[in-house]
């Protein structure tokens, strides 16, 4: 799983950032996470391909994480775009898009999923092979969803020199990794666990924004690879904070921690502070592994 | 009067330009011409200060000429905005703005006054003593005007040695570059002309995005001192231009010669071409004076 940041800055703007926006890669499957204004000319500068990106989930509808998006769906109609796309996002999102479209009397040529959500719970929005999406209910001050994105490892890696050994025909090799035993032509069954390592474990990728501190998110995130937790703030404005129902950095630590995450990555900074090595700084008196997001930077997630 | 622009490409986003906007500043006051994705990011960018916007005029709802305008709305909001704002455009513009607005359930503590055009012929939008805007009705896809922006000169230069000989009182230098007589106290009438320089011209600056070619704007943009006229489009792909409604360099250049302009000034270049030069050679083989437009670029209009 790779992440791209685009944007990482709240709703004013910045000279050197744009507003929330994420590229997830899981083995090829390109996900847009948020669509803050410009993520569009943010795409184009990182050279990611439009035509890629099948699934858009839309957290909120503050303009800084969905202003992009009708800006974004017609540059998929100019670019010639006959693919499908879903986006997921608050119920209020399919009226808003269809409007704009609408008034510049524009036609889409693909199908344009909405996948409305209204559900306090968490809810799994998407299962395939290769991973699963589900919400992280967030307490802002409007009806507001993280994302926990599962990259599942369903293939175990081969011992080949031992499979090469027992000479077993290669047409065989991806069911071997898929956990299944094998019957030589002698009927001699070899267990799958002689064949292959251990299963890895699923990656987890957990996307928090923007939120209030809340204990609730704590047992949905547990054990995530990598936590993206909103800092709009430092501790010196936690009253703010709390007012505007955002985090500081030292909250987003605790959240980590108490839901033992092995990485976290502090963005949606505010637009007043000058040095955002402050909010790490903040952070790892709580938590040890903090990484501070910035437009382009790439995270492996492992 | 000063033009600065904030972005001249059109809808399909580009790694080094935004797509249209411009502040015009005319006698101090700024007007916001046209409002792509992004806006708000140039803004801040090239240190404009957002508060001294208090027009902003709309050609069309296509997105790459107003998908800016809800972000910087909210921006205008989280700055603490006071002074009513007026926002020039299209039947439907107040709807989508509200919408947008409304979902984030965010309350706006200025006067939003929309001012929607339907009207197919040339209206007056404003006039004050300092400024007048009218619209120049363009030919596009869909209803599209152009603005043509008047600074007024209403006062003259006044020959300051011959005032000064004749002693005559500062209180009245006003009313003098107004263009009244003056009665001295021996009862003498001084006629305004011996005390002042002629009256200046007004300066015309004509906005013209997005248009195909339309010799009925010629009569309305007669004399200008600046038009900026589209040019999407090079020559080689005038049959492109006709389709999508748009013009090529030479189109532009053809209005301008025709319509006496003093100064042409090209911009909503499309994305697929590499050398912008371009557009100003194939505009010069018509008109002699030619500029690109480009990000953070200044004309001041003479």
């Amino acid at each position: 799983m790779k992440l791209k940041i685009l944007g990482c800055f709240s709703a004013s703007p910045s000279k050197n950032s744009f507003p929330s926006s994420q590229i997830l890669d899981i083995k090829g499957n390109k996900i847009l996470i948020d669509c803050g204004e410009g993520t569009q000319i943010q795409l184009r500068r990182y050279g990611i391909k439009f035509s890629e990106i099948e699934n858009i989930f839309i957290s909120h509808l503050h303009g800084d994480h969905f202003f992009g998006l009708p800006g974004l769906i017609s540059t998929f109609r100019l670019l010639g775009r006959t693919k499908e796309l879903n986006i997921f996002g608050p119920k209020g999102i399919r009226k808003a898009i269809e409007l704009l479209i609408k008034l510049g009397k524009t036609w889409i040529n693909f199908d344009l999923n909405f996948i409305e959500l209204e559900e306090k719970n968490t809810v799994k929005l998407k299962e395939n092979d290769s991973f699963s999406v589900s919400t992280i209910p967030l307490k802002h001050r409007i009806y507001t969803n993280g994302f926990l994105f599962t990259e599942k490892n369903i293939k175990k890696k081969i011992k080949i020199e031992k499979i090469e050994k027992l000479n077993i025909d290669k047409s065989l090799y991806n069911n071997i990794s898929l956990g299944k035993d094998i019957i030589l032509d002698d009927g001699t069954r070899i267990l799958n666990k002689d064949l292959t390592y251990p299963l890895k474990k699923d990656i987890v990728y957990s996307y928090c924004s923007d939120t209030s501190y809340s204990k609730d998110i704590i047992p949905l995130i547990e054990g995530s690879d990598l936590l993206y937790h909103e800092s709009t703030f430092l501790e010196k404005h936690l009253e703010l904070a709390k007012k505007t129902k955002h985090s500081t950095a030292v909250q987003a630590a605790k959240i980590a921690k108490k839901a033992n995450c092995k990485k976290l990555l502090l963005g949606h900074f505010s637009s007043r502070y000058k040095n955002l090595e402050d909010f790490k700084l903040e952070a790892e008196t709580i938590f040890d592994n903090v990484e501070l997001a910035k437009d382009g930077k790439e995270f492996d997630i492992l």
